[in-house]
């Protein structure tokens, strides 16, 4: 009990002193991001199946994990995600990391949550090209599924809303704590090097945490594209105005968290930045009428690569078997 | 040390008895698999990297796991796999568990073996669709795959031979034992019900053994599909003379494992048999002349049902990011 005590005051005497010698996170633009919360994890182990289940999918061949990769950052590492019979994507998938802490899903915010936005590219003609009718209907003859769905609703019919919170349930996991710049906003100072400091005193003094800011760096509000200089966009999405139907939306998109961003190229609605580089070019240039020098981009882009945190870890899912009764994919069909 | 002692000598008991009371395996046409030993983790590790890397296809959006998917017994589920620009290929992907026991890859066995195979899809312009130059010029752009190449090889440049002999590393530990059919083959009576032994004893009386025996319950033969009625496949393939050139090898194919059989629909080489039951009422025709009654069918069915080992578990790999000199994707490009 004695060395209990003694261990819990040393360690509440090196977290005090460690915030009082680096600046306390509560002053900085950026907050640590906290660790996943498993609430249950019989629904969230059911999520993870059902994100990586082609199943889902009107061909056999597609699963959430396709375009949304937890390999490649959450990303697909393309400008535009190939969908059903190769159909090219309108617009850059987005990461599924620390999407929990978005304002609203999609680029245009059309989905209020990860529930809300789950069920959309299954039923995406351009994505994975099924229904929620046969979404449902596959995952009702499967027998393995039946009794997941039983264990953690309670019934044996399964619901596309079931599925949708159980996706939502999965994704919220997915978040990325202890990043180095989040170890250095907890006061350890030698998790940054100087020049990685020195490009997020220019990241905040340029002005970048007017709308990369929070714990997701990003994510909690819609920003017109192209502020000062407009932006020549090659995807034909019109942004926040496709939902609200206000002309003052137009061009508004929701601000990406740079959270992993190291991992989430290539950039911008459009993916048409390549490289880090590119993309804070752009962004100086077009949001904040600056023109970073070389050096500066170089030290913009050290301290975003200070914000990959850790990736979920997880042992991939081994899928329960289709039935006889399971209506096969249909990948060539018209 | 006594209590060591008396516990192992129990388990020599228990283990004897057990062998004592039921058929031994060697006695049987179809042995246990032995669980795979991992020669070199590091091989292995970044082999698996690289299984799951959709950076070796032109588009960047199809790897390894995508025709021989490990949450889905090692295939696609589909007749015929889907390719770059959606393209329907030939032929069913085999299953890529237990397949280092092969006597060679695909249904033609036209590779020698797993790291002969690995070099094939990465090529093939209806599969991943690039090329050995280019895919090695990727990985040589990606700092932390040339750090892994360098740790597990010695040398600073990457060669096609290092990452097909990392692919097969890891596939080779790709096996499934202790099924409860080799629980059974070891001795464990109560592992099988008397529906699933009746089907083993079917399956053993009507000959089906002639060519699915050992340890992978296949894969070590080329036969002749339509033995005593011939075969009209939907798929092109002409099998074994497409590499022999010997007329009297058409429409030899490898006989696949019947390993994680349930797992693996649907079958053929043309994927043209949707459910086991349907699979199993055509091998005993067309190989057999046998025409199972339905019981007879069933049992055959759960006796295969029974085959379903330990699937591989490992935690999804997390992928070294691309560097502003990595070629990028061109999934778009003719």
């Amino acid at each position: 009990m004695s060395l209990r005590i003694t261990l819990s005051l040393a360690a509440a005497l090196t977290f005090s002193a460690g915030v009082a010698i680096a600046a306390p996170a509560a002053d900085e633009p950026i907050q640590p991001i906290p660790a996943a919360k498993v609430k249950d994890a019989n629904l969230v182990e059911l999520g993870k199946k059902l994100y990586f289940d082609t199943r889902l999918s009107k061909s056999g061949f597609i699963s959430c994990n396709s375009c949304h990769n937890l390999s490649m950052g959450g990303t697909d590492n393309l400008k535009t995600s190939i969908g059903h019979n190769w159909n090219k994507g309108p617009i850059n998938a987005p990461t599924v990391l620390n999407s929990s802490m978005n304002l609203a899903q999609f680029w245009d915010g059309r989905a209020a949550d990860l529930k809300a936005q789950a069920g959309g590219p299954i039923a995406n003609p351009g994505e994975m090209a099924s229904n929620h009718a046969l979404a449902v209907e596959v995952l009702q003859s499967i027998p393995g599924y039946v009794d997941e769905f039983k264990k953690v609703f309670g019934s044996d019919k399964v619901t596309i809303d079931e599925v949708t919170k159980a996706i939502a349930a999965f994704e919220e996991t997915l978040v990325t704590p202890n990043s180095r710049f989040d170890k250095w906003l907890k006061g350890d100072k030698k998790a940054l090097t100087a020049t990685e400091l020195a490009g997020y005193n220019l990241f905040k003094d340029s002005g970048c945490t007017a709308c990369h800011n929070g714990p997701a760096v990003g994510g909690n509000s819609f920003q017109k594209m192209g502020v000062v200089e407009p932006y020549t966009a090659t995807s034909p999405a019109e942004g926040r105005v496709a939902v609200t139907k206000d002309e003052a939306d137009r061009f508004n998109f929701k601000v990406p968290t740079l959270r992993n961003v190291e991992l989430t190229y290539p950039y911008f609605h459009d993916g048409e930045a390549a490289t880090l580089s590119k993309a804070v070019e752009t962004m100086g240039r077009i949001q904040l009428g600056k023109n970073f020098t070389a050096d500066e981009n170089a030290k913009i882009v050290a301290f975003l690569k200070s914000l990959t945190g850790e990736q979920p870890s997880f042992k991939m899912p081994i899928l329960p078997p289709s039935s006889d009764a399971t209506p096969r994919p249909t990948p060539f069909e018209k």
